[in-house]
């Protein structure tokens, strides 16, 4: 199975690094570009029975490791 | 539109920090997890007539800023 998972900051979180993104697009000409923000995308493969027991297994490591569950949400996908 | 682009390291570039989450999460206990991979997702609101322009207009960004075509790969997503 693959496992992809998006963290974001939660939306009430400041985000400097998106800011300075969405600055420095201005600065180059983009002009039309607002609430830039900037998160972690993890992809693995992973030996699992199913589907279900691959997202469970991912949601310890996202709770545990992968995410700060305090500021960030994330976001899991399963793939066969 | 929102878009939503991931920024990827290209598959024969070397990731030290997929493989750093990859041993972190062994030692907690997660086992037949492989090929981590760690990429950024970058996330913002964009005035554009159409998606086909707002495409363009973000390929641009990504080939001049948000991506480093040397060693990166993107996909963008364009949603209403």
């Amino acid at each position: 199975m693959k496992a992809r998972i998006a963290v974001r900051l939660r939306p009430d979180v400041l985000d400097p690094q998106g800011k300075a993104i969405g600055q420095a697009l201005e600065i180059l000409g983009f002009s039309g570009v607002n609430n830039v923000r900037q998160g972690k995308l993890i992809e693995f493969d992973l030996d699992a029975a199913s589907a279900s027991s691959a997202e469970e297994q991912v949601r310890g490591m996202c709770e545990k490791l992968l995410a700060n569950p305090v500021i960030e949400d994330y976001e899991i996908e399963i793939t066969a």
